[in-house]
């Protein structure tokens, strides 16, 4: 029989170990700082039925689907998102559930994208969100879970950026613009990559705007300042309209609540250019910026929708949310050296020494385990160098190693891998010793 | 525009907060057991290429695939088991990774599976397995893994069953049914269930067994006693085979392995009438049965095979492991009453007593999430009733309450919601107070 070649579909890839040990570590550091928020986790199946999922997204996320005729003559599609799921399910449950709801769902999803590097056709979101209440509360909440995320994570320098929907529209409606808000929010969109001269042609060619309208769309797009500067001079900017002023007030009780505790302001920055996308957010939206590696684009991005599920409820349902870039922000801890490059979750290696003595080196294995040290006996009784080569290749940090000579001592080798010294335990008090020794050779 | 109705396909289910969050406290506490032991996670897509997938299970895996062709014009499947995809994940980058390789996957797999009570669609599957060593001290750590499992999951009482198919399959060949395995394995398979008048039968029946030989595999499955004595029995069976004296070493080797860590008699014990299967598995196999919940069937099964990846490469992958059943245990858990039913993560509920203290409630829940104390402000200053109607249906243990009186004497109330009590607590010290008293609520 032929061999079938093993390799993964175009545009998906293998995570191995060395991949998948940091994405674990922060999706646990996400569930954590999540949890501590009260938001509980939730999860939806991977397929809907296509009339969920399509027309819910862009026309890109429906050409994307991964869409299909099951076994049962059904029209199916593997999710692209977890918004389009998370309204399905609001709709669905949120009887039962009550609001405030807040739920966390880190999950797998599917979008048939041109492959490139750095994009796959499958990958994880990190989404959180607060369903059924517009209080500002939720959206100082959303922007502290971001600060906390970003700290636990091990960013020294981050600046979280806000706006509000509101103050824009304001302004449009201000300026005469609102039928072309579309338009110009693309073109501000396009700020810092293009600069103000190149949006002013864009605004005047696509929402034929006159040249004072462009004028206060960039003003307003560029102001600079300390958070309460900027206030004060958007207050100004949109004073008399009561959408721009709703804007404004809820910017100030947004810096107000994080400022209360203790958030510097290089670390929340108020950023009236930020339009993030055109429909689907009616308030405060989010962009986080990495200091050290501004150009990899915002790690952690959301904000305030009116009504989350209108195609599958008539009931209202507002709600706040964000979601934390899993795949940018391996990339960007990489780029930091924030992770170390081992393949073996366990630090510590009992090499296979004396093949008579199988139930000691299990012994000494089961103690480590107890007293919460991963160790890992090698299976086989092979040449002790093999062995070791083998323990250095999996990053482990600690061997341990014993013979019958040792045995008859009762003592045993620890030898620190990294350091290549090594110290001599004794084992006569019931691995004791050893397990405090070990314990201090991986402290360091 | 009409609505859609928000639903999900049949066969499949939302896991709303109080069913995920168990499911996920289990994951967290098998991820803790594997990493302890050296294995490592990895992950591979959900879709592979239909050749990868098809022709590797059993005809009703194939049928029961969800297959179809991509926008690019592919055969792909979802995967339906995390055996496959790790025959193929090893046959691709066992060079790079080495042996021995240590791994463990916890992911979700489908199947088109006729609906039924407890059965999806959609489900996870928690696998570990050890690929590369044909070593007993794999075999000896696999049922250390399962044992800790157990353990650490919280069951009093439980039982690991343990064979070697080598024992059957040498007892087959000294009474010359070698040739008709697969019919007396499919009947011995069956003992707990008809009874050994029926299996009789159907040996007789299917494979045209004597007399004799049937009562010679009856004798041997329904072995019992302690494991030393249906050791020396097996012995004497199968004495003068070398397959069935080579799987009587094992099981020796595995039983002194075990009892030499101190694992007892009543956790694991040799049940020689257990097939597992009848192709897979070459060696050692698995069954972990719950003392309280027989009916329930085995949560953990596993086994050992000579040849992980024969369709994939040419390179021999012996190994050995082993599945936690995440539903059934989840199953059993909710029976035994080992889950508590809450819908929030955090424990601490701070109510929005008074509008303008704000930035108090805020710093208040800040300390405690500082301290590792999850807490949830409730976002709306909405009448006091409503809240704790709320906290009380959310599962908060605790809620603290403060109003300008309190704020004014640098105190709050700190309620304990279960018992209903209510106790006053000072906040002149930066909450250090509050904290302690706080925790001390939480530790009952």
């Amino acid at each position: 029989m032929s061999l079938i070649k093993p390799e993964t579909l175009k545009g998906f890839r293998d995570y191995p170990p060395e991949l998948m040990m940091p994405r674990e570590k922060l999706i646990d550091t996400a569930k954590r700082i999540y949890r501590s928020y009260g938001f509980a986790p939730i999860d939806t199946p991977a397929l809907e039925k296509s009339e969920i999922l399509a027309g819910q997204g862009s026309d890109e996320t429906d050409k994307q689907m991964f869409r299909f005729t099951d076994a049962g003559g059904r029209d199916v599609g593997m999710r692209f998102d977890l918004t389009v799921p998370l309204a399905r399910f609001a709709a669905q449950h949120i009887g039962q559930l009550g609001t405030p709801f807040k739920r966390y769902h880190i999950a797998t999803v599917w979008r048939g994208e041109k492959p490139q590097r750095g994009r796959y056709r499958e990958f994880m979101q990190c989404d959180f969100d607060t369903i059924g209440t517009t209080s500002i509360v939720s959206d100082i909440e959303t922007a502290l879970v971001i600060f906390d995320l970003m700290n636990a994570i091990g960013f020294d320098e981050f600046t979280i950026r806000v706006n509000n929907r509101k103050v824009l529209n304001g302004l449009l409606q201000k300026s005469g613009l609102e039928d072309r808000a579309t338009e110009v929010l693309r073109a501000i969109d396009k700020l810092d990559k293009i600069g103000p001269e190149k949006v002013t042609a864009e605004m005047k060619v696509t929402a034929s705007a006159s040249d004072e309208q462009a004028a206060s769309i960039l003003r307003l797009s560029q102001l600079n300042g300390t958070n309460d500067e900027i206030l004060s001079a958007v207050g100004q900017m949109v004073a008399g309209n009561e959408t721009g002023e709703l804007g404004v007030e809820n910017l100030r009780q947004l810096v107000d609540g994080v400022r209360a505790v203790g958030v510097d302001e290089k670390n929340l920055k108020l950023d009236i250019g930020i339009a993030r996308g055109l429909d689907y957010y009616t308030g405060t939206v989010f962009e986080t910026e990495l200091g050290q590696l501004p150009g990899i684009g915002s790690v952690c991005s959301g904000g305030r929708y009116d009504n989350l599920a209108s195609k599958f409820t008539k009931l209202e349902l507002p709600g706040i949310g964000a979601s934390l870039g899993l795949d940018r922000l391996l990339a960007a801890q990489e780029e930091l050296g924030l992770i170390e490059k081992v393949r073996t979750p366990a630090p510590v290696f009992i090499v296979y020494f004396e093949k008579d003595r199988l139930a000691d080196y299990l012994q000494i294995a089961a103690a480590l385990r107890g007293a919460g040290i991963g160790a890992v006996m090698y299976p086989e009784n092979k040449k002790f160098d093999k062995q070791l080569k083998y323990a250095d290749k999996q990053g482990f940090q600690v061997a341990i190693i014993a013979g019958s000579q040792d045995f008859a001592e009762q003592k045993c080798q620890v030898k620190n891998l990294a350091q290549r010294s090594q110290v001599e335990v004794s084992i006569a008090d019931g691995f004791e010793s050893l397990i405090n020794q070990v314990g201090e050779a991986l402290s360091h």
